[in-house]
């Protein structure tokens, strides 16, 4: 491999950068960059929202002079094209850099090696792959809808040892504890879009909005309420305007006028709303990252349909018992064969309760 | 404190002898001793089995003349009366230790403070209460059949993340993993008994032995089969001669001539055996841990009883959806409030599973 100790450090340090835009990047991608000579930083930026300058400009600025002869650490492929902002390619060559190492390529088809042959063409040394699998992860919902059109999926739940959710009852507050719930608020705070179903909108009239508890910045996510026959508008919090709301209805509802939200009409399959198709819509219109928050059957629905791309689930140290409401409904499977094996990604104790992250 | 850091390594060290008996030791306690010049150890045993020699026995064997003037540790306050061997303490005050700590009193009414009483008699400082949590820990099966008649009860459970343990069909070989099995036998080779149901025996014809896989030595569980009608005795396994075999039935139960087990009658009630009586027998036959490998409907009966000590629960990374079977029944949760909360004291990686351990 062409990467030493001081690489690893180094794009090491410009992925914590580019974490910092975790809450405000999207759509954009989070980028970090690292100017430096040696193990010498001179500059270091990230991309803090759209519409701003891309991490390198910001790394840039800050090296001045000193860019010349020096490596640059990106998180990604520098853009080739001119967006709402030049080309980062451009710049590093008109810097005089004279190495640039990029975690990887940027699959956004205007880029997409570009950069790196603009960069080539200047006479700037390339290398890329270096800590890719931790780019990747870092820009995971950013690469799902670039490469596939549907944004990355995760469905949050909270459950017992035994695997209920509520009781027969649905009463349901509060099965995991506080510091889970504040945990919550950060994994919808990346979210693009928060998705629900009208089951969870009638039963618990959810606001759905980010309360991270402090000053950090963050882009409020999309609320979309997937209810095909429009039944829950009577739940009124999900449109309370302190983020922009979606339904997701089916062609036959009666769309009511003057509600503080966006009403789209898509196909329904069985009698139930499309769930690739509404993630389609979500994907063409620049959401990541999708958290789904919502009951047993529209979850099972979307894992049943290979739409899940991870589950965050909180596990309170508590039993409910078998009248309670299960964590999944029409999984349809009939036989250990047909089990959903899942990969444990991280695993944190929160509070009492313990979080898993899991992929199928 | 009166204990020092040389106190804690040493008592440590017992504590870690003392552990060697966790096979075999039963029904009596885990004891280890270690002897010592200040950090200088010139002794040092545990109990075996009964029988044999108790831990100060062994460990004075080998100081030899050098106990004199030394100090011992004991996991467990040395016995005061002539049981199959002479009291420790009267060997310890002969041996010339001019010092006892121990760990904890031992609550077995012979003893139960005078092991210390005879020990000041003769002169020698005793300090007790080091470490005492893990000694406590260690011997918590001899602790509660002294002190309340009946054993320690762990309930072994292996479920999926939505905690499911077998499909509709019965189905459920095997969820968890090859690891997760293998560390089942050693929680099962610690116990003096293991418990199952008839449901359990009829659906699996389980031969509830230890299987360790090399060669540590054991004693085999006392096999427990509850089985009010005595319904499941086509079903031979559990009674193959590996180890002994009790069946617990009702009243009114036949039992047949023959068979290589044994057979007593319990009270029933509400239809079902009373299982604090079952616990009050094997507590009084010796047996310290129970495990428990049943369905879900005795192990929600011990439950909801409240006579559960601990749940041994392994996860494995796997969804089976809402038609599988539930992990407990019978709990007669229905609302929040009335739910049963759980202390985390282990959670570890048993392969691709996780295993914890909880305590109501």
């Amino acid at each position: 491999m062409p990467f030493d100790a001081t690489d690893h450090a180094l794009m090491a340090r410009a992925l914590r950068l580019a974490e910092r835009g975790l809450y405000s990047a999207r759509p954009n991608p989070m980028v970090g960059c690292v100017i430096a000579h040696g193990g010498e930083v001179v500059g270091e930026g990230w991309h803090p929202r759209t519409g701003e300058p891309h991490a390198e400009a910001f790394a840039l600025r800050q090296a001045g002079e000193r860019a010349r002869g020096a490596t640059a650490y990106v998180t990604l492929e520098p853009c080739a094209h001119h967006g709402r902002t030049p080309p980062c390619a451009d710049a590093l060559a008109e810097a005089g850099v004279a190495r640039v190492v990029a975690a990887m390529r940027d699959p956004f088809p205007p880029v997409d090696g570009a950069g790196f042959a603009r960069l080539q063409a200047a006479g700037i040394a390339v290398a890329a792959g270096l800590m890719e699998a931790q780019a990747r992860e870092l820009n995971r919902g950013y690469l799902a809808r670039v490469t596939r059109g549907r944004p990355w999926v995760r469905i949050k739940l909270a459950a017992s040892l035994d695997g209920r959710t509520a009781m027969a009852s649905g009463e349901s507050k509060w099965i995991t504890g506080e510091p889970a719930r504040a945990d919550v608020q950060r994994w919808r705070a990346r979210s693009g879009a928060i998705l629900t179903g009208a089951d969870t909108v009638l039963a618990d009239d959810p606001a759905l909005t980010v309360r991270l508890g402090d000053a950090t910045p963050f882009q409020p996510p999309l609320r979309v309420v997937v209810d095909s026959g429009l039944r829950s508008l009577a739940a009124a919090r999900v449109r309370d305007g302190v983020a922009p709301t979606l339904y997701l209805h089916g062609p036959d509802a009666v769309v009511p006028s003057g509600l503080q939200a966006e009403f789209v009409a898509l196909p329904l399959r069985d009698g139930r709303t499309a769930l690739d198709a509404a993630l389609q819509l979500l994907g063409a219109r620049g959401i990541n990252e999708v958290q789904v928050e919502a009951g047993p059957a529209l979850c099972g629905a979307l894992l049943h349909a290979g739409l899940v791309d991870e589950l965050l689930l909180y596990q309170a140290p508590v039993l409910l018992g078998d009248r309670a409401r299960p964590l999944l409904a029409g999984l349809g499977i009939d036989n250990m064969a047909a089990r959903l094996p899942l990969r444990l990604i991280d695993d944190a104790v929160v509070g009492t309760d313990r979080r898993l992250l899991l992929r199928p």
